[in-house]
């Protein structure tokens, strides 16, 4: 261990998961300075949507009430090249937690990681967007930079570092499989669930939608992009060459003829009248004795990556996941006779702060 | 990351999970020539039993047929004592591996760490014996030696680290339960199958050992001491005051009359007489429609820990478990509505080195 005592913190994003994370900072900062051995974590600059709040001369930023004083600030705000200079320039090691979605700054991190600035993010679009950014960020990410994604699968479960962790040590992925939307497992276990017979697809969309488990326009789940974009993540660290997640058989759940419709509401209104084709699909498995759900699979040997409905036997575990939970399988060379699995709340601003604080934590133990 | 170039391995134990390790370090080693910029692993001891090979100039040793030199090896044994005062002295940073389940050189480990040797290993025994060892061993693990044991339980499931992060981020761990040991999961699921009805207690008994699914002696496995130690350590890793892994109450499933036999063989030759006691508690949880399975639980509020048999529904994922699998579920603040759940193969060779090498790799990051 070198002697760096202060490691310096920018964060950009402050919606449900960046207000989440701050709280876990300040935990973890206090803990940290219970430890005189350990390093010091200063917050030199917090931004979101058209605030911003720095110090031109990397002082630490209180923690306390940061969220009010990012409110009140009245610096104008930074272009992302104009942060980067300001954070390159830092007379110690940062690290800058990247709490949006943005694609604009996804497209940053070669350039960020270019000038030592380690990232920890649950942003999905850096690494599931063309094959070159993929490569030109781990490029990028020379010894001593690191970068770390673990809140972009299943959110704080354990599932890349897992996946990581079989890979570098000689085991060999045969498939992966799973559920790996919060919001498809909580619609499919409501339309088709292993007991009883659930509503109708229009009336459990509209329901979801309510209680939260969708985006604000359901489309942006029922298209696939978002499972996608996980499959492509994890079937990248498998060594497998996935130029886009678009790239590969992603089964939509929106009408063709809803696709353009103006509003989430116009499209709400209108799904009813597809309900037929989606009813269709839940009897054929039930008269198989089974249920269907959304997943995701990677087929190593086949190089085959696919998203969509398939049926499931009622006591397998997809089949039986509830409310709302991520399940993910692991087959491997080692895990052959039964896969290894990781479960459990796969969405939610706690839960996705918990994979950026994490990892975090790993990089300053590798920075300090 | 500083400019450590060489990392110093020695390695105790070479039986079957030490023999995998070897195979994952060869494999480790090969990877991480390729890229320059990483740290060079060298092996610089290697013992089992009676059979010690090193050089006193700590050149790194071969790795090829390690095993056949160590084997034709006629250096004479050296004492814990005299390897620790070999490593204390080499000029690099040193990581023990313990691939044995010794109490004696776990009971060095705070010796080891003290003089700045890091130490990776599969031994329970060092973290669930008393609560003495414990203190001593993470007092004398300071800032820059490591010691990492994420196969003393689950074997390479990430129980630990899982349960690590959870703690190091804020959560709130609530309930750790779950089937702990390969052996009982799989005697459980023949002798009280959720479909069909299973043989005899002993038959099962017996069977189990046949496969290899016990210790040579069953009772090794059927005393519960096994599973006690898992729940020590991870009590202990939340933070509760645990004496011993017999500090709380542990169902054996040893007859008492049967505890003094002779023979494993004597042993088994009398398990029928007690057939009838084991049939009576697997019958009355049928008539609740319910699956007797040997688990262990931490409740966090209650201060209780406790591993016996317990009844559960047939549906649940403890009931359902498969051929000799671990299951853990961990409920926690966050993750509260349900637990994160944790699967798959809990023992084995090539699983539990896994865990060693998984655990190596981190701490070869931090190292260098």
């Amino acid at each position: 261990m070198s002697s760096t005592k202060e490691i310096f913190i920018a964060i950009i994003g402050l919606g449900g998961v960046g207000k989440c994370f701050l709280s876990q900072l300040k935990n973890l900062s206090a803990q940290l300075s219970k430890t005189p051995t350990s390093p010091n974590l200063s917050l030199i600059l917090i931004s979101r949507s058209n605030k911003i709040l720095y110090q031109k001369n990397y002082q630490s930023l209180p923690l306390e009430d940061i969220y009010d004083s990012l409110e009140k600030s009245t610096q104008s705000n930074l272009r992302i090249s104009e942060i980067i200079d300001y954070l390159a320039a830092a007379p110690s090691k940062v690290v800058l937690v990247d709490n949006t979605s943005s694609q604009e700054i996804a497209n940053s991190y070669p350039q960020i990681l270019g000038k030592k600035i380690s990232i920890v993010t649950p942003n999905k679009k850096a690494f599931s967007s063309s094959r070159k950014l993929w490569e030109d960020i781990f490029t990028a990410a020379t010894p001593g930079t690191h970068v770390y994604h673990e809140s972009s699968v299943g959110a704080g479960l354990p599932i890349i570092s897992t996946l990581k962790d079989l890979i570098d040590t000689g085991d060999e992925i045969l498939k992966i499989e799973g559920v790996f939307s919060g919001t498809m497992s909580f619609l499919f276990d409501s339309f088709a669930p292993v007991k009883g017979s659930g509503g109708t697809w229009s009336a459990e969309v509209k329901r979801a939608r309510e209680l939260g488990f969708t985006e604000p326009d359901p489309r942006d789940d029922l298209n696939g992009l978002d499972v996608a974009r996980k499959l492509t993540i994890l079937a990248r660290l498998v060594g497998m060459q996935v130029d886009s997640p678009t790239s590969f058989p992603v089964q939509s759940l929106i009408p063709k003829e809803l696709e353009d419709a103006a509003s989430a509401d116009e499209f709400l209104m209108n799904l009813p009248k597809f309900d037929a084709q989606m009813e269709e699909i839940k009897v054929s498995a039930e008269k198989e004795g089974k249920v269907v759900r959304y997943v995701g699979s990677i087929t190593v040997a086949t190089n085959e990556i696919k998203v969509g409905v398939e049926k499931f036997s009622c006591s397998h575990p997809i089949s039986t996941l509830k409310g709302g939970d991520n399940i993910i399988s692991f087959h491997t060379k080692r895990y052959s006779n039964s896969p290894l699995i990781i479960q459990g709340a796969g969405a939610g601003g706690d839960v996705t702060a918990m994979g950026v604080t994490g990892d975090l934590i790993k990089v300053i133990r590798q920075l300090s």
